[in-house]
């Protein structure tokens, strides 16, 4: 939480904090400014201290929704810094940045940066800062424990805020599985009444609107996958492709609240009308699995313990896991899940690859459970996902309820 | 074009540019892997050379629609980096993209370093990097004159597409004009059927709805203000505000194509039933300038003596400009535009505080044209903008036509 930040920058050694970008898909301003949309801000917080936020004089609106203490860049004109640069307008940029940290009083310590921006220009700054400021130490994570950490447990504000985006994603599910069901079918293929096959990418088209109807965005996309894409995880489904009836059709679905908030993670596996034999022992196996491993689940425990456990257990039904072969693209090929938060995949992390051990299922941590099993050659994949939180008093529950039946009846 | 590239980078002593980061609204990434949807990748381009693609191997199909030469991170597994960077995570991912780049050969010369994503993390990696390999210098541009004036020169297929993206929001355009003029009125107020007023945020969500309808994004929002907020540049609008008749709207919509790919922008300010003679006073005098603005344009003129120009031609109508006063807040205080692309605002630029010499309108350029006046004391603000390209033969096109009435008689 928030809250624990000041705890974790002095447990790593930071002393402040510095984060770049635009209040658009930008996780780390997001999380500080909330719905304030600048569109290119400097936010800089010393240990012990509230943030600071540096904007645009034209966007003094949109930064005063933050609610945090504000400086314009008009502090720092362009114009003058240019001079002071000697003409240099690269050098006037990173001037203003100096300038806002020793206006602030920052020239010791470690600045740790965050924020997602064009990594270009912020390089060279921040090679030039140091430069500039010697006694200064620059510190980007390549795993982060300070800011993810604090982000990983959720206030109850933000709990509501995922639980109503899970209400919104099911909301959506639901009228996909409406509108497949309500189809003709002509030689077991979902037609038009001009005798046209509804396609992957119609059904997509179709969903995008249903999230945008709903006030929210799917800037990732959406996985509607039939057949051998459905049984490769990431194939996101190929639009010309024609929905057939007995063939799995993986739907992931993880859309955030406009602009990049908080985000939602939800898979489901349909077969329409009926589902074969192989498809629904394949089914079975991955249900199986997941309401095992979401009985065993503990509070505070080791996220990679139920990766270990999904891979034992799959082992068990005999099929090829990536634990016995790490490069496997048949049988269970990922990992189990991962946090979700202003990011679709965030801390606690199931990878069992030198795992942090403070990615546990802590209160106030939002992850995904999701186990599947996949085989291209055969045309079947499956996977079934739900968002899970734990609660202030430490309880699981799975944050939107939508039911979990693999053949949905054509009506 | 994309096909200056190795020109310019040779001109600027690049040997090789490294992109980072997803293939979503990450316009240096997408320039080159185009609709391939890849979620994390490095791209690396020797001067020369084709450019390389690593990817995820779950994405192996999205990043085989680049076209691309591609690599999997399979290749470089991290449990055995892991090991050979004695168990530290953060060096194995380090030790996976100097494996990249000496596999291309690249052990020497200047890496141009590009893309949107996280800076914290890319930031450790280039700086250890640097140490690793001592002959490699690593450069990121404040101002970039490789990339972004490559993107600066569309070729037809990109002037296709954003003609196509002008199209679209025109066509938005037309049918928000098409539902303010249908409402009923009361005391001067648009009302619903209820009579409840019609309020901005009810068209901004309308507004949004027929983007989504047509399969395109907003992901920097869209400007419809009324009143003393459109007497703001970069004011977007209060929800809650009514529209009333008689007021200025300024109605400025920058959508892109789905995922982050080419944008248009396009502005209009309207007044509903009628104009006070004041409003139509600015208006005209908007109009006057962005008229002989373009009558004036020159093939391979520099963008910012047009700057200059409007400054001068609303100096003479009697208005102030950030020439005659760099922090006026009244008349005309912004730029008259900016290259359009991959990026919302792009090369050329039209600033005339240290110009580069290379934004110029050279045949391929897309920018925009948008002259405006503000006063937020008489709560009046006027912009009309549309986006213009140089054909290859060196005419300028408005890539979409649309009216540009002030008043918009209700129905």
């Amino acid at each position: 939480m928030k809250a624990d930040l000041d705890n974790l920058m002095k447990k790593y050694g930071v002393d402040v904090i510095l984060v770049t970008g635009s209040a658009q898909h930008n996780p780390a301003m997001i999380y500080f400014v909330g719905t304030a949309h600048v569109s290119e801000a400097i936010l800089i917080k010393k240990r012990g201290s509230a943030p600071v936020l540096f904007h645009y004089p034209m966007e003094r609106d949109e930064a005063a929704k933050s609610g945090l203490e504000l400086v314009s860049f008009s502090k720092y004109p362009m114009t003058e810094l240019v001079k002071e640069a000697g003409g240099n307008y690269s050098e006037a940029y990173i001037l203003r940045t100096r300038k806002m940290l020793e206006d602030l009083g920052i020239t010791s310590g470690c600045v740790a940066i965050y924020g997602k921006d064009d990594v270009g220009p912020f390089y060279t700054m921040i090679d030039r800062l140091k430069e500039m400021l010697p006694n200064l130490k620059f510190q980007g994570f390549i795993r982060d424990e300070i800011m993810m950490q604090a982000m990983m447990t959720k206030e109850d504000n933000e709990l509501d805020r995922i639980r109503e985006m899970g209400r919104i994603t099911t909301a959506v599910v639901g009228k996909t599985a409406d509108y497949l069901t309500s189809q003709k079918t002509k030689k077991g293929v979902l037609v038009h009444k001009d005798g046209s096959p509804v396609t992957i990418g119609e059904v997509k088209n179709l969903i995008n609107l249903w999230l945008a109807e709903r006030g929210v965005e799917n800037p990732e996309g959406t996985i509607f996958a039939i057949g051998r894409d459905a049984a490769i995880p990431h194939s996101v489904g190929t639009p010309s492709d024609p929905l057939c009836l007995g063939q799995t059709i993986v739907y992931d679905i993880y859309p955030c609240e406009a602009g990049g908030g908080y985000f939602y993670d939800f898979t489901r596996t349909w077969s329409l009308g009926f589902a074969t034999d192989e498809v629904q022992q394949l089914y079975d196996n991955v249900k199986t699995v997941y309401e095992t491993l979401y009985r065993e689940l503990k509070l505070n425990a080791p996220f990679s313990v139920y990766q270990e456990r999904t891979c034992e257990l799959f082992e068990g039904m005999g099929h090829p896991t990536i634990k016995t072969n790490p490069a496997t693209e048949i049988g269970y090929v990922h990992s189990l899940g991962h946090g979700v938060g202003l990011r679709v995949h965030e801390k606690p992390f199931a990878t069992t690859v030198n795992p942090s051990p403070n990615d546990i299922l802590a209160p106030g941590a939002v992850f995904t459970l999701e186990p599947g099993l996949y085989y291209p050659e055969r045309g079947m994949g499956v996977r079934i996902e739900d968002t899970v939180c734990v609660t202030a008093d430490g309880k699981f529950e799975i944050m939107a309820d939508y039911p979990k039946d693999l053949v949905l009846p054509m009506k």
